[in-house]
This record gives structure tokens, C-alpha cells and sequence, in this order.
């Protein structure tokens, strides 16, 4: 099993370069010093490859269990936990009047690349309470921000999402959970499943967000609430007091991320789990959101951190492991020197390096969005809101083809557990389907983000692309850039005819969704690596090998991974028809 | 879990319509009578529903151990092996003679599809003895024949085959087992890894081919010779005695096919085991690759298999499962019902559909290939070469898409291992490595069957596609064969593309192989497509909705699955220059 390294190096390129971390400078007090990023980074990369990745594997045999109404959580993990609280890596961009550090959250998601590359199990509980806190900053009341925040920003308590129930998965209007006013607190009474860290013993105390409908709720979205259900009861001097009426009642045996315990969570057995209101009553479903969004460009970010550990295990033992002869028959030869290695490995490096930007320039615009004002934080929420769906849709999908790949390049040696490569592959499967399967994340895109505003903000990003690459079909940059150039015409004929399908029938229209989700991906992919390819021969800090690397990744990239977008974009323009007439009976044998 | 259903009616038609399995009657005594070979299919089917796949999860969970120097495999397995034997299903295809049935081998084709969708792991050890007896039957001289195929063929011991060691395994030219002879036979000493089913305790004897070098053998692979290995020396009476100095060691843990034990062999740890030589000294890499070809149809196979089961438990719970409303807003919907589920479900339908028919196709050429004579022979010898490698490469990429977009359809809980389809994309993840990796089958597709002959082969393929579409581009089938034709003409030009390059650098050329055999998989899967859905239209037997799903399937296909053809193509004829400059440099950050 290959060490994890922090890519450092690649981090700061992506986010001070291509995805210009600079845009927020005038939003924080005293500025942002490219020093001090630096520093911070290489402090969180130490972390996550000294202490949080070592117990991947560990954590992957070993899994979870529940004893006695409590889950039990893989050896070390606590001390792992504590490490990462000690360190302050769960406050970084929290509210400073809460004990956060107030740092922009695309610095939290630089670090966050790492912890879940390091341990994408282990991630997953800091990254649930970032959620939580996020929601609960965004939509509680003062008091219940004063009494949970502090402790969650610290660490000492950590936070869940419990959305899922048996019969509501991607249709949350289904949910059936119920909140009974009883004075002041709420008591919730029903079963949740699919809760990521619903219970574990690294923190002194649990707060559930939980999703339940009041008794008068209208049906649908309109009548879901948010509620805090703390799994101790704060008593008179706000610590964890009296057990809630909340349990735990088993752990899913799963095909990856074995360490992360996902529960069964049954709240109000007895005389119902008491339950503080989030937000007003019946509009949950808009602080979920909140929350949601946030987590989604988390689940993307998931994508491209699992794919960095697959890459970097893929490409040390391509560099070991000798097969065959050299080219000139001089002795044996390492298998990177084969051409159809070379092509897998550039294959994944070339998709991790375009993907790396596309997430760091969504979260950039992410935190404009919070801190810009007037037009600049309009334009900002709404080119968020556009990203949002292809980075956690296309890199998920990508993740998928890349950590199988790492095993491809393993040969037999990837099948074998032991080797850690397939872990990777198992881990990664999750990507595509939890908080919201990629098919709804391209319904998203040609829906709420593309049919409401007829395209305008897809113009607009498409246009911004365009303007840029037309400065880049010079130089060495003109043969990547006019490939790019051709792919962004297909892009606005798809979103046409995609918009044309969407505006005659907005349930068969989906069919193409996910088609348009995939090629957008590409294009803003190429867009990005031809950026980064022409800020990379500027650079005064690269190396030689360094830049003639990030060409021959956007080089690669518009040969062999852009003309994926001329294959979507066919799909859109022309394969509508063929979707329109499925049902049922068209799977008669 | 959903039960599997043996596809009797799409492995006939695939068969006898689109394969044109008629074609063998001349060369099988008494001629082939297709009511017969319905009745063959249809017991086989009985069998891998109702006995051998039932045994598919326990075996998955329960996997093989070694207890005292024994395999100790799955529970039940032995009974099932046992229905097996008992059926006559192990020698269909064997020579009469020695007691097997001498049907073609393509009848034990649709057997085998059978036997693997059921339960992968279960039918390897099946079909490697398949494999070891095709290898004894060409290769061994008549005594060993009379001694070895007879239990073999009757299933009472099993056959493997030892080629890999830890040094030794796409490159067998390294192997350093050794073979010291000892009067009429030799002593084999030395380790081999990866050895499927190397012991259990299902037969009374296993009889390993081994891979092994005489002390005079010239170096790399035409150094190596074949013999015959078994676990217990055969008495006077020809009856399993003495134990042999094989030992097995340990056996992996694997991502997938668990129950399948994959066995560090050791070989002459004592005396050294004796050994009997098959063929000539020297000549036993000639032996290997008889019984590799028809194993890489196999492993093509098995990718079409266990694709299809996935798909059959995608179908069922997308009709089950309910999520969101009816488009009509009357109801709960069953997700089968959304168009992004119905695209899922066709792009694995009709993906299903084109590897059914190549493989039939490559099965039929395969026993002309025997069968036939003079000219006939030699066409279908060539073609079974051209296609196999496509057969194995192209199908097995497939498979894995499938067994993922299986689990997706199944949202949330596809990823919980109780619901059984994870399962299913963990086994198949073997499917691209195992008898010579997609690599290897992609270099052997543009070396040994593109570059020897400059592409005669390929072109008089080519050219038999073209004839057959240009009859097609009219009625019902004119859109689907215009597409087809267009493909054909672009894999014309990725072919001479492809030819140039590796006539100008035979290794660098081989960094377009895989889009090369990506590409003809794409549209060899189209031209048959479109031939399906001309021969569904003229049949007499098929109902209605049997037709309108072969034609909605090629319709689907000829959109959304051939597109691929011209990305890959534009990656043979466009990419080369890209990955050419690549070296291990080429990763520096």
C-alpha cells in the first residue's frame, strides 16, 4: 500500500492560479497572505498523511459494529478525531463570534481534499458536522446558534443529516417523520435510514438534523421542518445531560467505506425525542438545501480526492513493477514504460487536474457568493448554483472510471484486497448516489438551474468561456484552445436543443440530463486545463518539469478526454427520440 | 436479491438467428435440430436458476479457506458441482471418444452463459477444466488423452492452468518454473500465484497444466513446455494414488468472486513433482494459447453474463420500487418510469443485446474454425483470431459499466452488499485483468491480427459490415444502418491510422490500441444490432413487444452507444502525438 502525499504543490496552482483565490482578498480582514495559505496547507497536508491516512486500510477491515445500542467505531479513529479537532480543522471557516476562524470555506476545502483523501470513512464525520453547521448558522435562532455552535466548531460535539427514510430517498416530499409541539420543544417520532456517523463514541455529544412533518403540515416539501435532536439532552449548564429519545438500531454492511457507520436511526420509541425548531415551521426543506448544496460540491470534491489516492498508488507502482522489456531491449522494463500505461495513467492525471480546478473555482464562486456583495454576489450565487450539479455529477462519474482504472494498472495485484488499490474503487461507489444520485444532480442542471431562467446563466458561463479561450488560440496554446473552442459550439447547440426538449416536456426531457450533465463536465474541464496549461508557462514558481507536465495533461486532455464532449453532445442533440419512446414494455424478451 | 432467469429466448435468437448457427449443421453427424437445442438450453437453464444460482450470495459471503494444506470451498458448492456433472453439462463439446457429447462448442456456450450469470465464481472451475481438456485434446500424446480426458470429461477431477508466478504475468517470457527431467517423466519445482480453483474438495483429482522450463531451454517464451501436473499420481489402475509435491499455500482475498479460490500453488517443495509433458519440449507456449483463446472468449462471456444478471435485478427493482409521482400526478411512480432510469436500463439492455450477438457470432466462427475445411476453415480461423480479443476487451469494459449503472438504478441501498448487485460489479472487476489484461488483448488486436497481415483480416470484415449495412439502409432499418455505415467508414479510417502508426513504431503505435478495439467493439456491436432488428421484424415466432424491444434496442444503441465509435476513433486518429511524448516525467508536480 502506496503513502498518501498531500499535492500541495497542485492545490495552491489550482486555487491561487486557475480558480484565482485572489478574487477574495478584498472580502477578508487584512487580506489574504499566499504565504500563510501555504503554510496552513502544509500543516493540514502533514496531518492527513501522518496521521489520518495510515488508518484507511485499518479502518476498511475492521468496519464498525453496534454494542449495546452504541456503534463502536474502527481502532484509533478516536485518536484521529482528536488530532483533527486539536488542530482547529473543523472551525476554519466558521463564524469567528463562535469560535471559528472566519476563513474563507474554499480554504477548508483544500484541507478537506486531503482528510478525504487520506480517509474518505473518516471524512465523512467532520465533513456531516460542517454540514450541520452550516445550516444551523444559516437558519436557527440566536439561542440555539450561542448553545451548538461553539461545541460543533471545536469538535466536541459532531453533527448529522438525517433526511432518508425508507419510502423518501430521492423524493423527500415522501417523508413521513413526525414533530409533535409539546410547549417549546418538538417531539419527533419515526425511523431514518442511510445516516452517515448516526452514532459513534469520538465526541461527547451527537446533534441529529433531523427532517419530520408537524401534525397540519400541507403535503409535499411545503410541509417538512427542520429540527436539532441532540442525542443528550444539554442540562441547566449546557453539557450533554439525559440520553434523547434516539437510537441506533444497526450499522448497513456495505460495499465501501466500511469505517464510516451508516445507521438506522429510530427516534421517539418511547415518549418521543425532544426536538428544537431550525428555521420557521414547514421550510425545512429550504435549510436543507442550504445544507445540501454545500454538501454536494463536498461529494465532488470526495470524487477528486479518492481519485488523487487511487492516481498516486497507480503511478508509484507503475514506476515499480517490472513487466516485459525495454524498447530497446536493455533489461526489463518498469510498466510505465509501456504506451497503454502511459495512456491510463495520463488518462486519470489529466481528468484529476481538470477536475481539481473545476472544484476550487465552484468554491471560490461558492464563497463569493457569501461575501461578495450586490451584483457581484448575485452573479456569484448563480454561477454557484450552476457548478454545483457538475461538480458533484461529472467528478463522481470520473471517479468512478479512474480509481477502476488505478486497478487496471495494477494487473492482477488491483483485485487483491490487500494491495488497498480496490478499496479505493469500493470507497468511490458511494460518490454517485448519496446526496442526490447524479441522475437527479443532472435533472438539477436542466431544470431548476437551466429551464427556470431559459439559460441564461448557462449563457453567460458559455459566453465567459468563450471570450477567454478566443485570447488563447494563439501561441502555444492555439492547438488545445481551438479544440476547446469547437467543443463550447457543440455545448451551446446541446444546451438549445436541451432547452428545446425541456420547454416541450419537462419529464421527457430529462432523458437527456444526464448526457448534458457529462458534457458540460468535459467542456469546462477542457476550458479549465487550457487555463491552467497557459498560467503554467507564465509562472515564475514552476519548474520546467512542472510545466511541460501541466501541458501534456491539457494536451492529452482536449485529444483524448474532450472528444467525450462531441460524443454527449451527440447524445442530446440527436438521442432524445429513442429515450422518448422507453417504458416498461420495452424490456419484453 | 432477485432470482435469475436463464434469457432462453434472446440466447436463441442471438444463436440461431443473428449467429446463424445453422451454418455448423453441415459438419455435425445426424445435422442439428433446432427443437433439440431449445430442449438442451432450456434444462440448462432449470439448472443454473434453480441449483446453481441460489449458491451465488452464500458464496460471496462465505468465500474459501485453507484448513491444514486443503481448500475447504463454499458450502454446497460440491452438490452443485455434483448436479453438474450428473447433467453431462462439463462434455458437451468433448470428443466423442473419450466420452464426451461432441456437439459444438457453441452449444456449451450458451450452457456456460448460463453457469456464469448463476454464479461466476462457481463456473470457473468448470470452465478452466473446459480449457484443460481443449489443451490435452490438441496438444498431449494418446496415452495421456486416453488416461486424463475420460474423468475429466465426466467432471470427476477438475483441470486448472499455471502460467502466472510473482514475476511472471502478462510477460510469461520470465517464467522460471522449472522441469528437470527424470527418466520418462519430469520433477516441476516452483511457485505460481493466481491459480483459479488450484485445490477444493469438489473432485477426486486436479490436474494442473503447468508452465515450466527444462534446463536447457532457450530463454523467453520459446523455452517454455507444458505438463500435466496431477494432485494425486494416478496408481496402476489409473486411479487417483499417491499425493504429488503440490501444495497449495495460501489463498488471496479478493475484491470479488470469493468463492472462486485464487491459490499460491507450490510446486516440488520435497522430491519435486512429477510432471508429464504435453506436445513437444519447448513448444508449450503454442499449448497455452489453444486453451487462452478459447478462455478469452470465455472471460468475454463472463462479462456478458454476469452483466446480464445485474440487469435482470436492475429491471425487477426498477418496476418495484416506487419514487416520486406519475407523470399524471395519479400516484406513486415505480422509477422505471422516469426517463433517466429508462435510459440506464436501455443503455444496459441494448449494450447486453450487441455482446449477446458478437459472442454467438465469435462462438459459430470459433467451431467453423474446427469443423470446417479447406478455405472455410482458414476464413473462420481468422476471423475467430480477429474477434476474440474484441470479444474479451470490448465486452468486459462493458460489463463494468453495467454491473455500476446497475447499482445506480438501485440508489442508496445498491451500495448495502444485502441487496446482492454490488456483489455483482465487484466480481465482474476481475473480468478486465484476468487471461491477459484489455491491454493486452488491445496490443494482440493491432499487433498479432492488424499489423502481421497489414490489416487483410480486419478489412475483409470491414467490407462483409458494409456489404451487409448497404442492404439494410432501407425500411424500418434505414436510420439505424445510415449511422452504421458512417461508423464503418470511420473505423476504415482509424484502422489505416492505426496500421501507420504501428508500421512507423510497433511499440509506441500501441498507444491507440485500446480506443482501436474500443472502437470496433462499438461498431461491430452496431452492425449487429441493426442485423437483429431486420431478422426480429422477418420472424415468424417472436410476438410483437418481443420485436418492438429488438427494435427499440437497436434504435437506443445506433443513438447513444455507437457515438462512442467516433470519440474512440477520433482518439486513434487524433491521439497518438499525445500520448507519444509521454514518459514517467510526464507525472512530475
Amino acid at each position: 500500500m502506496s503513502d498518501y502525499l498531500y499535492p500541495l504543490n497542485d492545490i495552491l496552482f489550482s486555487l491561487q492560479k486557475v480558480a484565482n483565490f485572489d478574487r477574495l482578498t478584498p472580502y477578508v480582514d487584512g487580506g489574504l497572505d499566499d504565504d500563510l495559505l501555504g503554510a496552513i496547507l502544509a500543516e493540514a497536508g502533514k496531518l492527513t498523511e501522518q496521521v489520518i491516512a495510515p488508518l484507511n486500510w485499518s479502518g476498511d477491515q475492521e468496519g464498525s459494529r453496534v454494542e449495546n445500542g452504541n456503534v463502536i467505531e474502527a481502532k484509533g479513529f478516536k485518536d484521529i478525531y482528536r488530532s483533527y479537532c486539536e488542530g482547529g480543522w473543523g472551525s476554519l471557516s466558521g463564524a469567528t463570534e463562535y469560535g471559528g476562524q472566519g476563513l474563507p470555506s474554499s480554504i477548508a476545502t483544500a484541507v478537506n481534499e486531503g482528510v478525504q483523501a487520506a480517509n474518505l470513512a473518516f471524512s465523512l464525520c467532520p465533513l456531516l458536522s460542517q454540514g450541520a453547521i452550516e445550516a444551523i448558522s444559516s437558519h436557527a435562532s440566536e439561542t440555539l446558534k450561542e448553545t451548538y455552535l461553539p461545541k460543533m466548531l471545536s469538535g466536541e460535539w459532531t453533527g448529522t443529516m438525517n433526511l432518508t427514510e425508507p419510502s423518501a430517498g430521492s423524493d423527500l416530499a415522501a417523508i413521513a417523520c413526525k414533530a409533535i409541539p409539546d410547549g417549546d420543544v418538538y417531539r419527533i417520532k419515526g425511523q431514518k435510514i442511510f445516516i452517515t456517523w448516526g452514532d459513534h463514541q469520538m465526541s461527547d455529544n451527537i446533534i441529529h438534523l433531523v427532517l419530520a412533518r408537524l401534525p397540519d403540515a400541507p403535503a409535499g416539501v411545503k410541509g417538512i421542518s427542520l429540527f436539532i435532536v441532540p442525542k443528550f439532552i444539554l442540562d441547566e449548564q449546557a453539557n450533554p445531560g439525559q440520553r434523547n429519545d434516539v437510537q441506533v438500531v444497526s450499522v448497513e454492511h456495505k460495499m465501501g467505506i466500511h469505517a464510516s457507520p451508516t445507521c438506522v436511526m429510530s427516534f421517539g420509541e418511547n415518549e418521543g425525542a425532544i426536538g428544537y425548531l431550525v428555521g420557521m415551521e414547514n421550510e425545512g426543506i429550504k435549510a436543507m438545501f442550504t445544507m445540501m448544496n454545500n454538501a454536494r460540491q463536498g461529494v465532488g470534491l470526495q470524487g477528486l480526492a479518492i481519485a488523487e489516492r487511487a492516481y498516486q498508488q497507480a503511478l508509484e507502482y507503475a514506476k515499480e513493477r517490472k513487466q516485459g522489456m525495454k524498447a530497446d531491449r536493455s533489461g526489463k522494463a518498469a510498466i510505465i514504460e509501456h504506451p497503454d500505461v502511459l495512456r491510463m495513467l495520463m488518462t486519470i492525471k489529466s481528468q484529476i487536474d481538470a477536475m481539481r480546478s473545476l472544484i476550487y473555482m465552484a468554491a471560490v464562486e461558492n464563497d463569493l457568493s457569501h461575501l461578495a456583495e450586490g451584483d457581484a454576489k448575485q452573479k456569484a450565487k448563480t454561477r454557484t448554483a450552476l457548478l454545483t450539479p457538475i461538480v458533484k455529477g461529472w467528478i463522481t462519474e470520473q471517479a468512478q472510471e479512474i480509481t477502476s482504472l488505478a486497478i487496471q494498472v495494477h494487473g492482477g495485484v488491483g483485485f487483491i484486497e490487500e494491495t488497498g488499490v480496490a478499496q479505493h474503487a469500493r470507497d468511490a461507489r458511494i460518490l454517485p448516489i448519496y446526496e442526490g444520485t447524479n441522475g437527479i444532480q443532472a435533472i438539477d442542471l436542466i431544470g431548476r438551474k437551466l429551464l427556470t431562467d431559459q439559460g441564461a446563466a448557462m449563457a453567460d458561463l458559455l459566453a465567459e468561456m468563450k471570450a477567454e479561450i478566443e485570447t488563447l488560440v494563439v501561441g502555444s496554446t492555439h492547438d488545445n484552445a481551438l479544440k476547446v473552442q469547437q467543443a463550447i459550439l457543440l455545448a451551446e447547440q446541446a444546451t438549445a436543443s436541451c432547452l428545446r426538449s425541456m420547454n416541450k416536456d419537462a419529464l421527457l426531457g430529462t432523458g437527456s440530463a444526464y448526457g448534458y450533465m457529462m458534457m458540460m463536465g468535459s467542456v469546462i474541464g477542457g476550458w479549465l486545463q487550457v487555463r491552467a496549461q497557459m498560467l503554467s508557462e507564465k509562472s515564475t514558481t514552476l519548474s520546467e518539469p512542472q510545466k511541460q507536465s501541466w501541458k501534456q495533461s491539457a494536451d492529452f486532455y482536449c485529444d483524448h478526454i474532450l472528444a467525450r464532449a462531441g460524443y454527449h453532445a451527440q447524445t442530446v442533440i440527436a438521442g432524445q427520440a429513442s429515450i422518448d419512446t422507453l417504458n416498461e414494455d420495452s424490456f419484453a424478451r
